[in-house]
């Protein structure tokens, strides 16, 4: 059914109509769709626009066909543009004239943003959920590799000793922001627009607020122009699940090279890789690769939006039909990803003894240099003299441990046996207490801090 | 059918087959996946894989799965993960054992490689036509128009007049260039990938040149590390569009100025308007408003897989299955957009008597300074008298051909009455015949030279 | 100078240190760093490794070279990398030995991070207030203009008719939301990376809360792999950006329509136009042509910064360096724009009888239609019928109001004379009282509102 | 010197001129807007504008300019606009009136169109020569690797063994696509929109042509609306170095990686890595980081454009000004990154005994199933039975040619003694003979053919 035609006297055009027809994705607001309606029958009989009866009918109508749609037996039909007059027709088919007064006042302007905003509602939640449980499993894992030790990485070169749990919990932190951010957003969306009608208001003589509140909004939108082409709301989830997938593409990357052959440090569960068609000793990382490369599609997403926006008109126009898909790609994509990766890393093997044997002395000559400072020399002096012995090492083939002890002398006069003391990651790692540092005492306190963020 | 499993115990966990599971999407590629099959047949008989029993054997089990696809009949089950593991299953329950065979040398990696070129090309080919017919639109609407002359703008301010068919050829060169980058492009794909195997070559002791010159390729690719990991030629189209869906936002952005009441210089086939769920009167711009607005996917669809492709490591990478969501969505944009383009402009109705009583005395304020600069004074000086020449107009209310002659000559004193000629629009186009302009001879230059494009 | 050197037998090579130097751009941050070391000097006196005597010497060294950069006359090297290296070597030329006891536990990875989240407080500080100035200016035309009414827009066809108040104030709005989304992201950037070192943390035997205190920090950052690579902050601010620089877009677009000789709804004071260089009369409004085009930039200096992310390892790498340009173009673009765009409307000429002359009286279809519905029709055939109305109207070549009474009753037949009533665009405006929309009393109240923002 | 003004009586607003200016960054195009005047006064010659005394005149101020911008005196004034202001304002100081006969029949829209093409082609050609450059050392190290044998990846884990070479040389076919890409975009670029005025061509009976020519253009643009606002070959270009970064983004990738201590293929020369201020022992690998990195921007620059021409009305707007920034950056970028590449690469140090003994057994399990297909078993069934015979080995803690003859002959009976001499790395790459495959054959004919490359 379309919902407008009176003064046209040809048919759309068929092509454009395929064009512009939204139901085949829009479909999915359904649920809120009817809501949205079955408020808006209040108001209107509250504007004393509809009698008790037709209110009455009308909620039961809407309700009939909710139950359609959740039992999968709703017809979409051909000619049914989007899902707010598939709704509609499918109404008028079953309450005869009474459903051509549900329109009264609203637009589909004001509706499909209103739509918009309580789908979004039960999404966030989902994802929400969804992040913690990612979260948890790695607290999880934390909490089990404690006595860790691995070889900490700047530029993806060794750099100092950490606790396996340390590298973990980063991963906590970036997922709470990112919670953090979608529930500001989510606070920010939960404003009505329902009232705004086509862009002007209405003329119902009633405020909207009553509405709003049954939809559980906060407050109507101040303004109306803005009610209909807002769409900030969805643009700050895109930019919140672009900066997401920039964390879980981070998380994936160290994990593939983790689970590389020569690196080693963790093994996946088999029910997380999978094997080649043609060479039958693979087992590949695909969860994660797919976490990486998905990440594409989460930025991409927002760069839709964003152009779709730039330099619009004021008011509604047709462009914001263009919302939809990237918003409900981005929520699909965050849906399949989070509990696979929440899985992968709950079933992580980590590998203590790979990770042990990788640790090499120069881990350590920050410890060293350290030590040089605690004995008198000023610290850019000792990083100097380090780097020489560094070197010098190297070139004999030897370690750092294994320098004699008058070479360091020679660096720093009162140097004695206690500095090879310091070649023991164990207490590397435990020096390490301050600035969020890698200490056992800090990473416990890191992880109750974290566990009470899942409560 | 898994292609894999051997080295496996246990199931590969249910979230991430779906997570990896592309079937859904590119069974797309279902036709160009059993020709490249058919002609890795020919290319292991021929290195004496197969005797010309089983050829006959499997080519007729593809082609039979080939008529199961175009009748609709083909099922997807469950376990299918893709397209390819989708039509050697079916093969295998058709053929048994034999089918075993048709993956002899060939991995999944140069395989969907090879299928995303052949899609490609059969693809550019409709989208090359597409463009054609809306050149052709354009092309058409120019013959009829080239009487009619509006204003010419600058910064959306009254600039020139030009003549409507000027206007119209403008997006015929643009979308030419568009032609010309997407034919580059599709010819720098047309490389066989085929025989590249996961990574490394094959040890069939054949070459693949003849399997690759069976699909219509020019050679094989000459490094089977880049055949199996290069998506420059699905990146390359992405931009093509990309850029071509600026040309496409900015002649839609003109058109639904020009329909607009203010401006009123075209009106659009009701067919190619659409209504309001509320305002009676209203007849949308809804295709233009989707062409300008879907700028948008094509943009986001190229940054998506940009960034997917950055900092891959060589090879073949899970990540790379991303490839071709955006490819497809970004295709079937377009393929739904340019023919309505097309019709819209095919309809569209330049209002010529709008379109003269918008002409401003002003658009000539530039053949006035010409005039000056034909009577002795420099461009620069000119330039500014007219300027001021304007705002003595403007403040006294009245237009620049109703400042008495001594104004004029007060500025340079050879001016005389054949100043007052240039007040004339037609005579100020006609004197633009030089740099492309907009003179009646310069445009029907054009109009010739644009026909002879879609020879 | 640089900081590391010791392992090293060759230099760098010339062009790999100019590709690396970061200098040039992260020279802006001076004053922070500066601020960060004299931070960092009190921590290191509280953990007990500098004396009293040495603190004092390294604060008055580094407010030394505050003044230095203060007063124009700090002199970079060709040797100096970027600002932390620069400040450093200038510390030991002043100072000697001592100079290098300040790096001591710290790091160019914490350092840099701590200086990036002080820097961006007070550029937030500035862009807030550059937000309001904009809001102030677009509250000030509102109060101003709330007689004036033009021409509701959707689609870019007139609509109902609205309040140019209304208009005004649907921008204070998404700026409202703007200044929330930056404020609330810079209070989760206000968290202190001082002390986490390269990676690891440190092992000074201090919490560095105090050094966060001094800074003006909420607390530190829990982890210190997370504190030395974490970019969310910038990431953040620029999506925010992004977002504001679509709202700038649009404002700018429906200015630069409305300044056109068609709609002429507004004048803009010739302090914000320009001329042309060849055509004597134009007055382009080249500032809002800006404001749409740099949110180019703002989009694509976001999509910089998340494509760099994406995929990095945890913990620091050098591919970091790259979030400083974007950053600092965003900033730069929005301080330039914002007061601009607050001038060019604080010195707005409404148009008022441009305004009223455009109103069609198409704009009342809904009313009349909302009419018909208070008489008893449902509103889905009043749409219908008020549709045809128009139609028919149009073909006549005359008006909505012209339509004789009895074709009215044709449509319904309790209509009667008061229908004509509502051909009166004041009061159709004041219908629209509710959801936000455009009556007085309810501009009205969303004035005080946005004024209380204000404050 | 304002190039305009007469119609004003008020001057600019102070801070919008700051907004507007472009001299900071235009001046760049100080050569080629001489080179295009110098054409210009040939043309106004021809046309009857300019006297031959005028035109030496002329000529030789303008070359008087050239020479000071060489010199690095020439002064750009707080009032210059942009390049081409200050030019003209110059050129006004050096010959009066004169001067301002230059700018007769051009506009600063065509003017700005002709110095960005002039600009691109010599920007090309540098670009073009510094992708040979790293093609060079890239083919210069494939010709001395090749006999390296290395592991090959899919997924990051071991697939099959490759030559170094043949990983090399994958780079070579990359970047020769990427100039082809370049090279067909500039010769798209290579037309004149001198003579287009500011929209509508000119009126000053010549054809432009010769202009055209004398700058080195093929031809002028057909259409000067399309002349004025196309920025094509800008966003070409973009688009091009965008696709080029992710090829040198996933070369940094796998060389950092390579160059891990877990790793080990690759020393990078000491002249091309970095040190940590902190940590002594630190050697990173900066300029691959920072290859990686700048992808962000490179594709940003890319969308940045695109934004900005998304939704423009035709002909030009102010936004375009927004077009050189993201070119100068792109174009800077890729002339700092390319030569260090070149050096870095050419400076590289395989470690042939490292890339050896991470070769394992497992990555020859697709010869081992390529030889039960040659013994009759079909590919399938042969994949599924290595695939346990890897799961059998890994659990028994052996390599697969550690698995006892019986075990094979299990698999399939006709298996033999001569199945162990697959378990040979050199005789697995020789056999990858095909499909561009890893053999010494095939890769030393791909480096013949990369070597013509550079012919």
């Amino acid at each position: 059914m379309k919902l407008w035609g009176g003064r046209y006297e040809v048919e759309t055009d068929n092509a454009l109509h395929h064009l512009n027809r939204s139901i085949l994705f829009d479909q999915r607001l359904w649920k809120v769709d009817l809501e949205g309606s079955i408020a808006w029958t209040r108001e209107l009989r509250q504007a004393g626009y509809l009698s008790a009866e037709e209110v009455s009918a009308l909620v039961e109508g809407l309700r009939a066909i909710m139950k359609e749609w959740e039992g999968g037996e709703f017809q979409v039909r051909e000619s049914d543009e989007d899902i707010h007059s598939a709704n509609e027709r499918r109404l008028t088919e079953l309450l005869g004239e009474v459903a051509g007064k549900l329109h009264t006042g609203r637009s589909r302007n004001d509706q499909v943003a209103t739509d918009e905003r309580l789908f979004l509602r039960t999404e966030v939640e989902q994802l929400q959920g969804e992040i913690r449980q990612l979260q948890a499993a790695l607290i999880g894992q934390a909490e089990e590799g404690i006595d860790l030790i691995l070889p900490g990485y700047t530029h993806l070169q060794q750099a100092q000793p950490i606790r396996w749990s340390h590298w973990l919990l980063q991963w906590v932190w970036m997922l709470e922001r990112d919670r953090e951010r979608i529930s500001q957003a989510a606070r920010r969306a939960n404003l009505s627009p329902l009232g705004a009608g086509a862009l002007a208001g209405h003329s119902l003589g009633a405020d909207c607020e009553s509405a709003a509140s049954a939809l559980g909004f906060e407050h109507i939108i101040p303004n109306s122009l803005d009610a209909v082409s807002d769409r900030d709301f969805i643009l700050e989830i895109l930019a919140d699940a672009a900066i997401l997938g920039t964390h879980l593409s981070r998380l994936a990357e160290d994990l593939i090279l983790y689970s590389t052959r020569e690196f080693g440090f963790v093994r996946l569960d088999p029910r997380f890789t999978t094997g080649s068609s043609i060479m039958p000793q693979k087992a590949n990382p695909d969860a994660l690769e797919l976490a990486r490369g998905k990440s594409g599609r989460l930025i991409g997403n927002l760069v839709t939006l964003l152009v779709t926006m730039k330099g619009l008109p004021s008011s509604y126009n047709k462009d914001l039909q263009e919302d939809k898909e990237p918003l409900l790609d981005t929520l699909d994509t965050l849906h399949a990803l989070l509990p696979v990766l929440a899985a992968l890393i709950g079933t992580l093997q980590p590998q203590g003894e790979r990770m042990r044997a990788a640790l090499d002395d120069a881990l350590l000559a920050t410890d060293l240099a350290d030590y040089l400072v605690r004995r008198g020399l000023p610290f850019r002096q000792a990083h100097h003299a380090v780097g020489q012995a560094v070197a010098i090492a190297e070139k004999q083939g030897i370690s750092l441990r294994e320098l004699p002890l008058d070479y360091y002398q020679g660096l720093q006069e009162n140097c004695d046996e206690t500095l090879y003391e310091l070649f023991d990651f164990e207490r590397s790692v435990e020096g390490k207490s301050g600035g969020g540092g890698t200490g056992r005492a800090g990473v416990l306190a890191q992880l109750e801090a974290a566990k009470k963020l899942l409560e």
